[in-house]
């Protein structure tokens, strides 16, 4: 390790105080405190960050794409400098094996650079220009150009289950930072160490590129108060969020609350529904077992994407599914979770459901298959209930209609998946048209983990999945949510920015009269 | 006047009960009521438009664009098949001229007809493909597809202001049912008579183009109750509302709070300052005085985009134009103001400010400029506040370096307007560069009233004109709001909605690989 922890918040490019509570790390493996004391961030040090980060919202609003994306690339690289210390702290924070966070790190650089594309070719903005007609009767047509612009300064919370790519330098922070916003971190007090790396490489970006400092901020804590505070701080104009359903429904709460209302983007919570045809459960009982198991099972069940329900029609095709499921299940070896509170969670949540569960050294826990009958499920909703780690509730259905009634009480959810057999596909469409209302994506005879980073990812859903779902997490959609529209009228072409210019001279896609081209 | 009243909500195709506590509308020209009793919503009536509305909303969802369109296109021609009586019902119960109202009609038919050219069309759905690589390490990428889709059944507030426009049949209306959303409209009580015969032409239009009865219900009410229902009731996605900050707030804070919190895509409150540049008050101060009295009593005052701040530098300029101002406003006749409400409020406001107003016959009042010197004006920011009436105050700077210290302390705005000189283009950048970031549509030598219905159209703006600085209630953006995304991975082709079909064969414009094109 050739990291040298400082251990402090970063308050744009300074260092915080050092009089704030202590916490440190936890190897889940022993349950044991680890690595060096981090300093919690006092309030001075948030009032700071927030005020760097709002004059820093000033400089970045014109910022070009191209100077944008030298600062997301840059993190990137700083990133992948740092990619050896990143994967060792990452595996001691988390528990899960080095090679995950090789690609997490991965997954997390190539996330920045698709931003950094995005900015530096420039049509994200949706630019649009309704021309002029002096001579329209009863009045003149004003000249009228819109895009989207930078919302102002961002709080990013961090996800405990993916310490990179949903953390400090992750998705939220990538888009932000690409919409031209400045982000004052929330780091997750589970994996400081693996934070404070993450930031050391923005933090230098930041300088090298000649940003200003209140650009990236990062604030540690080990409670509940600096969060609460920095999202009710009057210079943050919206936040970023991905964990647990009550912790975003308390920061939307939050922000309800405020004397000026903003939007949480919160990806909280989802049990993600397996519905398997009888066509498929006969033609591929084995490799559909294997899939989900692997599915619900890695990361070691701690994704937001875990197959948590999985319906298998009644007959031969459930027998040997949940024959195999149950076999691999008894097979495999305890495996630690992310927390304590986790573990704990995971013990009482199964242990409800008639687990015998115990949970073993440090952190560990055993993987649970539940079965329940149908109408078992129906009554009892908390079946239905998210449990995060490795636990996963099959379901037989007697007749694929039944599944009407789960739809009529199911949550929202970031994804649900069908498999369906080589004659089903007609079949599938009236469940497709029923259950896509309430998710953001639709899996076809695959798992849900694994969540594709392109133009197309819909990382999203209906509440509790997420805040709104009209926007998602991952891909690059999701800079929209920390833009604004701006609207000029009649506006001198030299006041215009680049992108609303007469003769497009960024050759970005525009709207010109309703036509879409680089006109 | 051939049209017969009923008086009654509209429950999908049946009409409501008759047994909620009755109101009329008033002339506010005499301040006597007018028109038939209306009966208010009762509960049930509520419930019945919520049930219908869920119920419409499955089978809308996948309604083909040409099908919305052909309902757009009936409402807007049964509208102008009952032009007569809509314009004289406007008329009477907002006591503005018949014109007025031959305008608001046109400009809402043509906003309808402007959604259903956009739904025909199609390409506002944002279609993405990125299409499968199954030989890339170490995982195969899979084939992603995501739209925007029809998010469920929308609440509609109906603004006073607009009766037509941003009322019944008006921009919330079309963009909703543009999107694929049922629609239950809260009527405004101001304007029963008008708003049963918008209704009339919609519930027509549904039946005459066989969309399900639940697609358009419309609950009159003449206090809070049934709105604040209907914004808590678990059928409703969102909200669409224009009026006043109370209200719109109050809406907010019930959304909030449920169980599922919904957006609530409020227009509340601007008071649209105009900065007049030295150049432009020494070039054209009789225009410029002219236009903005033109401007801030247009509609009697009562615009949400009526420039309700005007900055002159001081000097000769700022002597003719607020002399020209004083003249015209002390020539300006007596107006009546919408609702007795809005009068009391005018007369408080404009008294609180040192006016002697007394109010004439009806909801009468007279204009009102006020003069305000520039450390009086920023040491009281009740001077900032909007004025909903014929009321304008005048502010002069003495160096325009001030007007940062009024930017500091300025709230979220619809608009700002900038006057500028033959050689003040240049001047003006700086300051466009700090008030854009507070406002929806920046206005260059002319006023901000008069929103014009377009693709590049942003009616919005940071709280508390609006709640969400990212969309706009004007333009075809505005459909987006009533949108969730949908992303299917996988998916066989013949799943697939026709936006993403392989072949494309709705031939509309996509984002395939990265590429903006028809392919």
């Amino acid at each position: 390790m050739s990291f040298e922890f400082k251990s402090t918040s970063f308050i744009g490019s300074e260092r915080g105080e050092k009089t704030g509570k202590t916490f440190t790390a936890f190897s889940p493996e022993t349950g044991e405190a680890v690595g060096p004391e981090f300093h919690s961030a006092t309030n001075d040090d948030l009032i700071r960050s927030c005020l760097q980060a709002s004059i820093a919202s000033h400089l970045l609003y014109r910022k070009p794409g191209h100077e944008k994306a030298e600062l997301l690339r840059k993190i990137a690289s700083n990133l992948e400098e740092r990619k050896a210390d990143i994967v060792e702290c990452a595996s001691l924070e988390t528990g899960l094996p080095n090679a995950r966070f090789e690609g997490e790190t991965g997954r997390t650089c190539g996330q920045l650079r698709m931003f950094a594309d995005l900015v530096e070719e420039g049509s994200w903005v949706d630019a649009r220009i309704d021309t002029a007609d002096p001579e329209r009767a009863p009045l003149p047509k004003p000249d009228v150009r819109s895009m989207k612009r930078a919302l102002g300064p961002i709080a990013v919370f961090c996800a405990s289950n993916f310490p990179i790519a949903f953390s400090v330098a992750g998705g939220d922070t990538a888009s932000a930072l690409a919409a031209g916003c400045p982000v004052v971190v929330n780091a997750h007090s589970a994996h400081p160490m693996t934070s404070e790396i993450a930031a050391s490489a923005i933090s230098a970006a930041v300088i090298e590129c000649g940003f200003p400092g209140g650009t990236f901020s990062m604030l540690f804590s080990s409670g509940y108060e600096i969060g609460s505070a920095l999202v009710a701080h009057p210079s943050i104009s919206a936040v970023g969020f991905t964990g647990s359903r009550a912790g975003g429904r308390a920061l939307m709460d939050i922000a309800a609350r405020r004397d000026e209302p903003i939007p949480v983007y919160a990806e909280m919570s989802s049990v993600n529904p397996v519905f398997v045809l009888p066509g498929a459960a006969e033609e591929r009982p084995e490799e559909i077992a294997d899939g989900l198991f692997g599915s619900f099972t890695l990361g070691y069940g701690q994704f937001c994407t875990k197959p948590g329900l999985i319906f298998l029609p009644m007959g031969s095709g459930y027998d040997a599914i949940t024959g195999r499921l149950k076999q691999l299940s008894g097979e495999a070896a305890s495996v630690p979770l992310l927390t304590k509170g986790i573990r704990d969670a995971f013990i009482a949540n199964t242990n409800e459901r008639g687990a015998a569960m115990k949970g073993g050294n440090g952190f560990g826990v055993d993987t649970c298959l539940f079965e329940a009958e149908w109408f078992e499920f129906l009554e009892d909703r908390s079946m239905a209930e998210e449990i995060f780690g490795p636990a996963a509730v099959v379901i037989g259905y007697e007749d694929i209609a039944d599944l009407h009634e789960y739809e009529a009480q199911m949550e929202g959810q970031l994804t649900v998946t069908f498999h369906i057999g080589d004659e089903e596909a007609d079949d599938v469409s009236e469940w497709v048209d029923l259950f896509e209302r309430k998710a953001g994506r639709v899996v076809f005879n695959g798992y849900p983990t694994g969540v594709e980073v392109c133009h197309a990812m819909v990382h999203g859903g209906p509440y509790p999945a997420t805040s709104f779902p009209g926007t998602t997490s991952v891909g690059t959609r999701a800079i929209e949510r920390f833009t604004k529209l701006v609207c000029y009228q009649d506006a001198p072409d030299s006041v215009l920015p680049d992108e609303l210019k007469d003769e497009n001279p960024l050759g970005i896609v525009r709207m010109r009269d309703g036509n879409i081209g680089r006109g």
